[in-house]
């Protein structure tokens, strides 16, 4: 395929090296000179045959592309949208937004405003971050064995569009997830946008007392890793999920302040460890087993019921009428 | 010196297996016959003269001890003491509990009601927990490089015990922090005990949602990691610092409360950008950069100063008239 990667940061540079490097034909751009330069000089670098192209203009990159894949922070996604219909681009488009409700009504803005014939949509996340950024930080085998999202709005989305993305990214090695933007992004709210709230919010409060600094050990190191993630990357998340993240962060919030009631309890030990025993079990059973592939009709509702018990798909058969998929085992 | 470790758990363990590994001679005990058998057999794989003894009782593991090392959780510290008094012991005694407060209240209660001479007592504690636990888990390097307290109440505790207990812990190359019994539980009530409920509330939240569960990635990973902790030991080390721990978490909670806000202004990106500032540049700027080391009088009055700015000892001179101490670096 011919693939344009619009955004060359660590998830779009990472896009950009794993498509070159299982043959197909990749066009990059990002709206900084010094990025592009930088991608540039990658290529240089690359095995034959595993080389990209670097554009100078959102136009230029999409103008041959059968696919393009919008990488950009969702502050710069309706920019970047309205780029892509203004070249006239017709094709399949896709991006890698941490949120999916906001693109989805991003792309119905800018895209069906086209005229004549708009390009066909599939959202899509990879859950593959890491507190590194930057085209530098850029790997080929990021997604490898990682969560990728592909949003499937039974009745709005094409599933031959669908399974064409699918086809694409278990290339990659990803477990491909099917959803819809609205459980999507409740989902990440819950396991990924507020546990970077609550990263940051320790290591804030830490922060006034040098011999907390040193005496915080493997829990703080762990527990805050991502707060080091640069903040407008992480308010960009958090905040163009708020209507998630808001609900989700009021259910932890509930959830700590039980364990602040049993602090206050007469045997705090006792209302303790009453309390801690649901969600330590369920980390013990995180993450979950994989049961054995079985084949599926690749339709809407199946794939739909499959994301929803937590399945995902591996392969899409050649013929684009079944799917392999794999669903967790319960724990115990 | 001739050590008793009372409790064979993964810090008990791995404190007797360090110190036999250092030329010390080392005699363990452990309530569970179980563990007893397990340490007992891997003494007879350890390399000759790394070798420890397992005693049948308290009483034997300190009758000829110069000191001993109370490794039980908070819980059974009450109990040990009672026994370790009971048996006449008025050697050194420490302990690697996680709070601080509570147990110095214990030896208070339990040794000096022991008749004539009491044992002398300086509370400790390495940072150096695992979600792993047990005697099988315990490993000799563990507190390689670790911050581990040793509490220096001025007018209290002698100040050639702790010299005596920091000399032996910094030959396990641990970075000895001097603090007093209330700073400790205050610290470690920020960066361990309120992480570790941070975690499993997290944990908790997501287990009713399975696509949450298969969406999950290295945020929650890290984040959650030490909810795997059993949850009593959890439980005894969060509640036997509720006094700390609940002031600790109502700061956080605040915090979040900011978030929450936040999350619910007019323009929640901004709004969020500008409270993660903070907490980004502070997780950014740990750890603490370690300073050219200095030589300090070994006093009180020094060596608190020293743990107050998050500073460590890392040598006892032969003479115990001074330390080799290092100070962090401010960052910037």
């Amino acid at each position: 395929m011919n693939v344009a990667v619009i955004g060359l940061g660590l998830i779009g540079g990472s896009v950009l090296r794993a498509l070159a490097a299982t043959g197909h034909h990749l066009l990059g751009y990002d709206a900084d000179p010094a990025t592009r330069a930088t991608a540039r000089t990658a290529a240089a670098q690359a095995p034959p045959g595993q080389r990209w192209h670097v554009a100078q203009t959102v136009g230029d990159a999409v103008a041959r592309a059968d696919l393009v894949v919008v990488a950009v922070p969702l502050p710069a996604v309706a920019g970047v949208l309205a780029e892509v219909r203004d070249a006239g681009y017709t094709g399949l488009l896709t991006d890698v937004t941490s949120v999916k409700e906001p693109v989805r009504a991003l792309v119905e803005r800018e895209l069906r405003a086209a005229p004549g014939r708009p390009a066909r949509f599939v959202g899509g996340h990879p859950m593959a971050g890491r507190e590194t950024s930057g085209f530098g930080a850029a790997d080929a085998n990021l997604f490898t064995g990682c969560a990728w999202v592909l949003c499937l709005e039974e009745g709005v989305t094409s599933v031959s569009d669908w399974l064409e993305l699918a086809a694409l990214v278990t290339g990659l090695h990803a477990r491909v997830v099917p959803t819809t933007a609205t459980e999507h992004d409740r989902a990440v709210a819950a396991v990924s946008h507020v546990p970077h709230l609550l990263a940051t919010a320790v290591a804030a409060v830490a922060a006034d007392n040098p011999l907390a600094g040193t005496l915080a050990a493997g829990s703080f190191r762990d527990g805050t890793r991502v707060a080091a993630t640069r903040p407008e990357l992480i308010a960009a998340m958090c905040g163009g999920n708020a209507a998630a993240v808001g609900p989700a962060l009021d259910a932890l919030l509930a959830a700590l302040g039980q364990a602040r009631a049993a602090l206050d309890a007469p045997e705090p030990i006792e209302a303790l460890r009453a309390w801690l025993a649901p969600g330590s079990a369920a980390r013990r059973a995180w993450p979950p087993r994989a049961g054995t592939p079985v084949t599926l009709p690749a339709r809407a509702d199946e794939l739909l019921a499959l994301g929803r018990v937590g399945g995902w798909v591996t392969r899409v058969a050649a013929d684009r009428r079944t799917v392999t998929a794999v669903r967790p085992v319960p724990p115990g």
